[in-house]
């Protein structure tokens, strides 16, 4: 609890306090960012921002765990060293991203093929070190676990029925298809003033939730009242899923003081590359995966908006559905303010993170 | 769990969907905003647009409080009936207040103290009602206590220690002192778009959490663990509270849907008293009272800078130290723009009721 405590403040205080001086840092860097000339026009007065914002809460996300661990005297875990290694990963591919667009002064990076082969290496390591054997715990845990998840582990959806090669290669499979989806619809996102970092302030606040109500209800922790020990979570070290996430709000918080409209920084691909994948290691190693379809809703409809449009286009030879995708470029086109989307937009985040912890608290209950 | 889902559900589509039809209403009959003269120049572009929106929410809120109980199938209770008699009668003195200032085209409605004198006549009904013998439960325990609370009742805050008669006067005394000062903190806080709304939706969630977990670890629950007995809660039906805050809640972020930047309605004072009534009352049935200091963090600085602006005026004959007060007007006037301070106050607000409910649950850990 105290490692909690101290992990979100510290990283709240360091992007709140810090992040002017990245500001001035990029500026000076000529880390500005190259807008889209595809978006809308008005969009076109936010060149020369500074971009690449992500590095500042995803530095501030991992000091605070550290040092939230260091003030709490507990050691540091498999779990939270995965999802910062997810969130560093990915951060890192986004970076590579961001750093050619401003060298280039395109608005493409990396390639479409190259940015998700980054992300592909990143999950498959994640993968792999998530399910192997020396990682297991005294309890018999791995991080991760063979078995897809709705709110808990689905006992007969088990990736390794078939034995274990077929069964790695179909978890990795799995990783990837969660954490390519969940870093590009944050990616999709991430178009307005705060939009994607007060989303995923949300997002990842839900496992601060989690994580403490399955820490709480743990089959292995020794005070659970034997009423409702059959309904108790086999999850690893879940009050260290909420640390990280308590650590990563903090930081997001911090930054969308900075990241607000007008923002004064972006958070870049650095950004939305990196909290994609939190959000796909927190889901996996909390082992809420299908959840995520909730939690992450705002995130999936923005996509989903993108790719109908473009399906329909294809289908229809030309035809739109959408002023313009992804959706909340639509609806500033139909004149919305851009504050007015953004704020809807929360709104919509915090109803589908809202009805995520109902229905993981609801099965519980109704177990 | 039902009614509680139900509730929320209800108050948010209520205003939701509902909220363009009264602004259409309002419009006809004439109660626009007559913008004060002593705020910041750009706000006279205001002007017009519908006020007394806090209408649609205390009638949703009350509407979806309803409809989950007759979903459910379960009966009203004491408690959540006493929050809609603090929210509906505050919410009718603002409305006096609205009505005049409309009619009048003055800024200034009821005069300072007969508003005063509304929210103490409401404030008295409850605090009389709250501790009556006539409304004990089956466990002894009134909706109220006569002891004062920080985050649940202290025993030697014994406002009853010199007799009822004594204990009575004192209690309505003290429920005044919370009921004008919450119902004035919303007032104040209420001058920007959203402002008010956004920072009232996190202030009322957390009397979801506090609810829920009062009723999970309440001394009246027959499945608490024995473990634990020794610091359960001794609360008239906490989870009803929680029942009532989520309508609140659900009916709020409804309504900040359309009160955001541009506000195409404002709440009025039917609003921003019916919420700080329905804070007061959730504080005082809840048993936490004084952490409402914590919980309402937002609305306390806010109310406190136009409190320190006048004495500081008066003590130095005319030397200000903000360029205006209330505190969101100050920042405007330093060159933020109007959204930048709404967003930045809302994440003050959450961050306020984060330390909130972490204390309360501290709290409840370290006993």
């Amino acid at each position: 609890m105290i490692a909690l405590l101290v992990a979100a403040a510290f990283s709240l205080f360091f992007t709140l306090l810090l992040t002017p001086l990245f500001v001035r840092l990029f500026k000076r860097l000529g880390w500005g960012q190259f807008i889209r000339d595809d978006g809308p026009q008005t969009h076109h007065t936010k060149r020369g921002t500074p971009t690449m914002g992500g590095i500042v809460f995803i530095v501030g996300a991992i000091l605070g765990y550290l040092v939230g661990h260091a003030v709490a005297g507990v050691p540091l875990t498999m779990v939270g060293t995965l999802v910062i290694g997810m969130m560093g990963g990915l951060g890192l591919v986004g970076f590579l991203d961001d750093f050619l667009k401003t060298r280039k002064q395109r608005s493409l990076g990396l390639g479409g093929w190259s940015k998700i082969l980054g992300q592909v290496v990143i999950g498959s390591i994640f993968a792999i070190l998530a399910v192997s054997d020396v990682f297991r715990d005294e309890n018999g845990l791995t991080p991760g676990s063979h078995f897809i998840s709705v709110v808990r582990d689905v006992p007969w959806l088990n990736l390794f029925a078939f034995g274990a090669p077929i069964g790695i290669a179909l978890f990795m499979i799995w990783v990837n298809v969660i954490t390519v989806s969940a870093s590009n619809g944050v990616n999709v996102a991430d178009g307005l003033d705060g939009l994607a970092s007060g989303a995923a302030i949300f997002a990842i606040s839900a496992y601060i939730v989690i994580g403490f109500w399955q820490a709480n209800q743990s089959c292995f922790n020794a005070l659970l009242d034997p009423v409702v020990e059959y309904k108790c979570y086999d999850v690893r070290d879940p009050l260290d899923l909420a640390v990280i996430a308590a650590a990563i709000s903090g930081a997001l918080i911090g930054f969308l003081w900075w990241n607000t409209s007008p923002a004064q920084i972006f958070m870049g691909d650095t950004g939305s590359l990196g909290l994609g994948g939190a959000l796909a290691a927190l889901a996996i190693l909390s082992r809420t995966e299908l959840l995520l379809l909730l939690i992450g809703g705002l995130f999936i409809i923005v996509t989903g908006s993108v790719i109908v449009q473009r399906v329909y286009f294809k289908l229809t030879r030309g035809k739109r559905i959408f002023l313009m995708s992804p959706l909340h470029h639509h609806f500033e086109l139909k004149g919305w303010a851009e504050v007015t989307v953004v704020v809807r937009f929360w709104l919509i985040a915090a109803l589908f993170v809202a009805a995520g912890v109902g229905v993981f608290y609801l099965e519980w209950v109704s177990r």
